[in-house]
């Protein structure tokens, strides 16, 4: 039981002008949270609580999960990193450390980082600690801070330069287990999103840098998220757009009748898609060829879409290149002998394409038959462009960015759009990590194999404010119960009239034991203010004490997600609160 | 309830090449944690179970002590600690953080730090929230990794690059209210370390580079600590050595009978107060003056002692400078005429006398009549040296270190002094602090002051070794109830035995319902290795199940801390293992 006169909970009327969305405007106004500068937030006395509740939630679930619970340093040694698969990759978004005389030179390589996450420093470990079939399989998680170096940290906790995530890392001898070990995570957090009481639906995702065979991404749904959720209500189907597949693509191509023979014309000025829609060629988008231009690891390549369709990015990550980025103009006209707006991969016309790394084309240009495309050459295009017959395609893949409305892949039902927060990733890594750091074990057989790993990560910080995010109103928080910092709320409406403060306590002890954290409101201020707080501060069960209700013999009580004051009795209020109070507690 | 098979216990037969002192041995071969670099280390399962145990019991007494706990971010924008009063003496101890692309060039000022303690950070909070006497006094703390860039890290979690502590900081009104809280906060103190089950004695200690007015240190008696402690079995009596004073210096200038004039002589090759005590002069180290050349934020100044004493560095903090160092042989030759060996501060040998930020003399040169000094020329001395007609003091001060035998400085009985492990410290800081970040209050007058701050540290990862420094035998560690990773081992002999097994987890829950944490050992291994395990990891009781003993139907039950071994029937153990349980766990 606290008094809030004696604890410290600074609500602000105004929002920081650097907040931009609701849940950021309430961590600050309810006083969770103050800011020390862009991405570091300090956790103020009831943001801390909060933590400590979704933490303590996430620990029982993921023990019971079967993993076991370690805790790495935050500092690493830099060498962990260069001897891991992704270095280059992580560099750039990892904080350097290094000591105040180290006489390093700039643009040196660091004696230390700060850790995103642990994979270098747990698979060394494993690979230490344990060798035979017999030590297998393991599971080891932390719930601690991680450091990443944003450029424009924003969003408050969404993204920001510290954070606190709960990691674990799976090692099993073969991928029959690894599979058990993803799914056996993938149930914890499905509890562990329940408890807290925060709806996250679980989508197929992008591995990305991480790498690894495949994933799951946890999800909030709102608006503010930085991440398309591709869904099906029919089938279930959901996938972050990065990763997301849709039923469009038919597995034959599609063939012109009659075929033409490829022209080049004339299209002069005109370089974009819209363009060459427009008049006078009335070329409608998808019967275009759109040719982009990347680098994969200093090697140019091309990609082939039909042009009304985007690019999505993440997928190209399964070319295999460590790096990936979009070419500039200076590199591209050399290459391609045309500018952007005139490229196309017709055979004859590429003339560099022994310096290519590949021409990868999605599978929607199946669909295009008699395409347009453009003809290396500033000004033309070609037309009658046939797949199978023209184009120099050396690989195919799914590199389209998946729209709404497109045909389930499963069922064939139109698609869904939304937009989520990620708060939580799973990933089966399979032995990119293990075999890199030599993390092997030796079988009955006296055979010597990589250990197979999966990774696992839930945003502490971020679940928290997706709670606000998710669970308000516009006069403040509306805490589920789990993770309120209290979930009981006794207003005093006159602190000083002794009668009402003794029954505060006395009502306060009843909730305690009945499994409620308190906080009493024993503040010298207007009841206008202490309720306009209590809904800011968004405790579940508001119990108050004084004015006319306490001459008439009653105390009100209210939830915060609810309109209705109910009048109880004093003679009943221990009793009738404790069976209020037992009833969420048990849920 | 845990079964070891399925938790993670890596115990060593060896000890690490590295660990010097018998808890650094213990920790790494009990499996408490593991090395990831120099100072850095994972904390392995039962190694965070024990942290965990410790930061519970420390949040519960801060928290008793009416400090409110927030979480401050890890890494600082440097600018706070730049506008801080103590950047110059803290940099060199701070590991600095920047971006892999933020451009800096070597030696340039970093952006961020990590902090090794948040004076910077929560002063700043607390005057952007704070600004009346009505809001004052307010305590916060928080239990949190800190970092130090330790060059020479060593003896495990002693003196790590990573550590956790909790550090709280008071603001209040006025003095008094500081001197309460700190009374408060000291009393919180004794109560965690008496739970936590460790003897630590608070000494009075230097603020060093912290500032402020008074402190305590918390000290963990123990050979390998790194402080001496200088105490008093008559009075109580107990200072650091660095903060130690003692009964021996009278009030009064001792008059030497009759008072010499002085006299040049030759010494030839004599450059010690050893030398001089030799043939051919002979004369007592405690008839010489010992004249030390110092530098004080760049300017030199000298230190007078008596020739049998030591200079007790700490104890120049006293001068107010922001950094002292001892002079080096090329600045003191030209500034002093002559090489060290022969240097004196008899008023016409003094050359550079007006160069000098000061000399000042530790009160125990007042007991030394006609002595001898270095004479300012290479080669030659002065006797019949005399404090108040020959000497250019300035300033006195107590500057010696403090031996054990001396007199006690309360009551005059002998002093003894020992070697202990600094656990916590707390200090009155004043205003410092406040001033430098304006952190001020208006008071009912509408007159602003400074708040007058005070701020407490216990290393938390520290207590947990010096716990184990204090609490181990030959075979392992022996934990005290409170902070053992568990507190009940059931030893399976026969995990495969169907009866053993059901015994054990009905025991098991006896135990955990009486308020211990259990762990089982069905680990398939010889008895010899389980029972040598069990000392090792030292849980305080031991329940053997299987065996001889079942077939008799008796369980086994020892106290780590005792040899005996007691035999009760099998019908009987649930409730007696209950109430074993009971009588510690509510202790």
């Amino acid at each position: 039981m606290k008094f809030w006169s004696e604890f410290y909970i600074p609500t602000l009327k105004e929002s920081p002008a650097d907040a931009e969305i609701a849940s950021h405007q309430l961590l600050v106004r309810a006083g969770l949270v103050r800011k020390l500068s862009g991405g570091l937030y300090t956790y103020m006395p009831i943001g801390l609580r909060v933590m400590q509740k979704i933490t303590q939630i996430c620990r029982e679930e993921i023990d019971r999960g079967g993993s076991v619970e370690l805790w790495m340093p935050h500092v690493h040694p830099a060498e962990n990193w260069e001897k891991g698969p992704r270095w280059n990759a992580a560099r750039e978004i990892m904080f350097r450390a290094d000591h105040a005389g180290s006489g390093k030179k700039a643009g040196a390589e660091p004696e230390f980082v700060l850790g995103p996450t642990h994979e270098e420093v747990i698979t060394p470990l494993v690979k230490a600690e344990v060798s035979s079939y017999r030590d297998l399989p393991k599971s080891f998680y932390q719930i601690a801070t991680k450091f990443r170096n944003e450029i424009r940290p924003r969003y408050g906790l969404m993204r920001a330069r510290e954070f606190v995530m709960m990691d674990a890392y799976s090692f099993d001898a073969d991928d029959e287990g690894a599979i058990k070990a993803y799914h056996k995570m993938k149930a914890a957090y499905e509890a562990f999103f329940k408890r807290v009481g925060v709806l996250a639906i679980a989508v197929e995702a992008d591995t990305g840098v991480m790498g690894g065979s495949f994933s799951h991404e946890f999800m909030v749904p709102a608006e503010v998220g930085d991440d398309d959720v591709i869904y099906c209500e029919e089938s279930g189907y959901a996938a972050n757009r990065e990763k997301a597949t849709s039923g469009l693509v038919a597995t034959d191509f599609v063939v012109a009748e009659p075929i033409g023979e490829i022209e080049k014309f004339a299209t002069p000025g005109v370089t974009t898609i819209k363009g060459l829609a427009r008049e006078p060629h009335n070329i409608p988008a998808d019967e275009q060829f759109k040719t982009l231009v990347y680098i994969g690891d200093d090697k140019p390549f091309l990609v082939l879409l039909r042009g009304c369709d985007d690019l999505e990015e993440a997928k190209l990550g399964t070319l295999g290149f460590t790096l990936v980025r979009p070419a500039t103009p200076d590199e591209i006209t050399p290459l391609m002998g045309a500018k952007p707006g005139s490229l196309g991969a017709v055979k004859d016309t590429l003339k560099a394409a022994d310096q290519l790394a590949g021409v990868f084309a999605d599978e929607a240009i199946k669909l295009v038959g008699n395409g347009t495309t453009g003809a290396n050459e500033d000004g033309f295009h070609l037309r009658n462009v046939n797949v199978t017959r023209d184009l120099a395609i050396t690989g195919w893949g799914d590199f389209r960015t998946v729209k709404a409305g497109e045909p389930c892949p499963t069922c064939g039902a139109p698609l869904k759009s939304r937009r989520g927060i990620e708060v939580g990733h799973i990933f089966k890594l399979g032995t990119k990590y293990s075999e890199c750091f030599a993390a092997t074990y030796v079988d009955d057989q006296k055979q010597s194999h990589p250990m197979v790993m999966g990774c696992y990560g839930i945003g502490i910080s971020r679940t928290m404010q997706a709670v606000i995010e998710q669970s308000h109103d516009k006069d403040g928080i509306i805490w589920p119960w789990a993770v309120a910092p209290f979930q009981v709320l006794i207003v005093l409406l006159d602190p000083a009239m002794e009668e009402a403060a003794t029954l505060a306590k006395t009502l306060g002890v009843a909730a305690e034991l009945a499994g409620a954290d308190i906080l009493i409101d024993d503040r010298d201020e207007r009841p206008g203010v202490k309720f306009k707080d209590a809904d800011l501060i968004g405790v579940p069960l508001r119990i108050t004490i004084g004015g006319r209700g306490l001459k008439n013999g009653v105390v009100e009580v209210k939830w915060r997600h609810e309109s209705e004051v109910v009048q109880i009795p004093v003679a009943e209020a221990a009793s009738r609160i404790a069976a209020l109070v037992e009833q969420p507690a048990s849920a």
